[in-house]
């Protein structure tokens, strides 16, 4: 029987605030068995950027990425926020390891091609190496991922965390059961905006067109629940959207 | 017979250009057996510092870290510099991690009492982590090692890239044969300041303090020596201080 695995993707206030930050890494410490935390950090990147006077663009939800912008988000997801989370985490026991793409050639990615729209240093992964990945979790290690990947040519693109947390979970369904858990502000997919009662207990792929239709999925939720398909697809045990507040992926949206 | 494994620490603006990167990381890829690269990165820290309004104070060539330059030095040694090294290192063949020693708990330090000055969130180096290390070499990964550590609760500490080079040679000592190399802007230590023809082959602790007593030897390069000698007295087989430009370790001075 397989070994269990929970793939966690967390973004937002929760990871990136200093005062949040100690809550979510406890309640991330307190989940069983090998686990891997995937963070975003787009809120401090902005700020960062502003800091430095660099205007931060976005096209529907992606950040236009040039050279400057690559530098600032190379030092604030692999430096800053990783290193951050890690030495907080080894504080709480977890033995954990900061790592982006590029880092023992976890996640090989192409830069976006360019369409309507230039993303510039954006990155479209193409595998995340599941064998590395297992040596290291089998050695006890807690990989935390900067959402950050390479193209093989001395590149590193910027690459979206929800994407990178499914292809970690793909990679690793031939070795353990896994558990995909996206953590966010909500307790779930919500059938009424804005209230938290209204959790939609489960997602199919065909309930997703008449909940696109109805306008109850939209924006950013769209290529997160298209991530969670792909995982399911590839081998994946369970999917679950739900809020940061409770990592057990015992509550929430479950994606089928 | 143990295997050989090479040791090398390399600062200054070779290391942080990257119009000088690539020619640097040329020479590493070329080397041979087991390494690991120990990295610096001050002149960039004290750029982004100055481009975020955060002035950079220094002691003894020491930097003062307060709350604001240990995220900049997080963000830049932890992140620009070592992530930038890693893709370019990947793209050249050889499979890189960048760490810093909160990754997988690899070198543990305190915080530095405050006596005369008060350095901040500056570390000085427990111990580092030779079996951790030597697991991930025998998987044919390169370490690149940030100048940062832990405490182990949970606060990252800002730590002498030559001290961290030191401890990582000699916690290797007792499963390879080392050769701890200080690579830097000079042909080695020279016994006639701003003369490369003056390169002094061998310097012994003895030497040591005929040299300083003349002026010959001062600054940086003190404790740079004096993590030489310590490296020798716990097992490393071999240092050698020499230029940036041959990382071989054939030439340059020999410390013994």
């Amino acid at each position: 029987m397989k070994q269990k695995l929970t793939v966690i993707k967390v973004g937002g206030a929760v990871v990136e605030e200093p005062s949040q930050l100690d809550a979510l890494l406890e309640r991330f410490a307190a989940v069983q068995g090998h686990k891997v935390l995937v963070h975003g950090g787009g809120r401090s990147a902005t700020r960062i950027a502003a800091r430095l006077g660099v205007e931060s663009r976005m096209v529907d939800g992606r950040r236009l990425t040039d050279d400057s912008m690559l530098s600032i988000v190379t030092m604030v997801y692999g430096g800053l926020l990783s290193k951050r989370i890690v030495a907080r985490l080894q504080a709480k026991g977890v033995n954990a390891l900061g790592v982006c793409g590029a880092d023992m050639d976890l996640i090989r990615a192409h830069k976006r091609p360019v369409g309507d729209v230039d993303y510039g240093w954006v990155g479209d992964v193409d595998r995340a190496d599941g064998e590395a990945l297992r040596l290291l979790l089998q050695q006890g290690v807690v990989p935390v991922v900067a959402p950050l990947t390479h193209d093989g040519c001395g590149h590193l693109l910027n690459t979206n965390a929800d994407t990178i947390a499914s292809h970690v979970a793909c990679a690793l369904a031939p070795h353990f059961e896994v558990t995909l858990v996206y953590a966010f502000e909500q307790p779930g997919v919500l059938s009424r905006a804005g209230d938290p009662t209204s959790v939609i207990p489960r997602i199919s792929e065909a309930d997703l067109r008449s909940l696109e239709a109805q306008g109850i999925v939209s924006g950013g939720m769209l290529p997160k629940l298209s991530n969670a398909f792909s995982a399911i697809r590839a081998g994946v045990s369970r999917v679950v959207i739900t809020s940061a507040a409770d990592l057990s992926g015992q509550h929430g949206t479950v994606v089928a």
